[in-house]
């Protein structure tokens, strides 16, 4: 559903807000962000492994996005928040998204951690809650997927990455380099994403 | 701080209170639980997995907690969340703590996921909260830690726990399988904490 073309053009990927008025603006500052990326343990090592880390899964993140799908597709508890209120597929919501969610990959490895960069991961926070849920592609799915659903399904998102990242036949100590670091990273993606859940004072 | 013969006897250990009656209750039930584990990806595979882990990560668990606060100290912002409030180290506190934390890793790999288990997990969860903060050793560290910052951690302890696991000097392949399964595992736990953070209807 994801072409190259639109991966390497996400500007013209429908949806795609990242440095566009239509983002929301993050809540939190630039030196709040650099607080909760010591907290995951990111370094400036780690960021050159990211960009190397992203030349590897580029040409993989579409076949990502569809190997997490299948992953989902099984349990309907999960499947639904995709689907149309019957249970029956939402085939356009599936293909609009899909190049967003692929990008994403791409951009937890190499977009700087910048301001359009901060606030368009709590866009993408809003867009998993009622808040915003099912506005960018007019779907009528589920309208807010409940935090512990997200939060969990970081784990395969992590530990599937492995065989990806193995796919470059590098040597297996670059391999655990490459995914300490985007594992730290997709964990502040996601932490970022939760402040749409969580009342500012606890979060 | 921690010694064998605590982590084999976890009962005798001061606050740790699965299957007590000080114990929280849970609100998720097993059966929402059941769900949760399936988009955490767990599976009867995994389960095998973790059995393994725990009896390659045991003697280490006292060392991974030790590598983890070591990652935490040098940040004041991280590391003020176990100390005295004017940022002096409180002991007392972190030798109280040690043996919970390195039980818990333990835990994470071999502890059958029942209503004890998960009723304690929300336990957990609310002591990272003003909800139960430093009630359990009487500390005057602050009272809560936001949620961001526990989430962001969960990278690293995920990450680091690979070279714990490449000691055993097992194959890549099985090394990647024990630890696929305990970053899925970890994910569950730590995501089960985060209930004590969001309002019932948005979890």
């Amino acid at each position: 559903m994801t072409s190259p073309e639109q991966l390497a053009h996400p500007e013209q990927i429908p949806g795609y807000d990242l440095g566009r008025d239509r983002s929301a603006r993050s809540p939190l500052t630039l030196d709040e962000l650099a607080k909760l990326e010591a907290a995951a343990g990111l370094t400036d090592h780690d960021d050159r492994r990211l960009a190397e880390a992203g030349e590897i899964l580029t040409p993989y993140a579409a076949e990502m996005v569809d190997a997490w799908r299948a992953l989902l597709a099984p349990h309907p508890h999960l499947a639904r928040y995709s689907q149309h209120p019957d249970g029956t597929a939402d085939e356009a919501y599936a293909a609009a998204s899909h190049p967003r969610f692929a990008r994403w990959i791409i951009d937890v490895c190499t977009r700087p951690r910048d301001q359009a960069w901060l606030d368009y991961q709590h866009e993408i926070g809003l867009r998993h809650t009622h808040q915003k849920k099912n506005q960018t592609d007019g779907s009528d799915s589920p309208e807010h997927i409940p935090m512990r659903y997200l939060l969990a399904f970081t784990g395969p998102v992590i530990a599937t990455t492995r065989e990806f990242l193995a796919r470059s036949g590098r040597p297996a100590d670059d391999i655990d380099a490459l995914h300490a670091a985007f594992t730290k990273a997709v964990m502040l993606n996601v932490t970022l994403w939760t402040r749409a859940y969580v009342a500012t004072e606890d979060w």
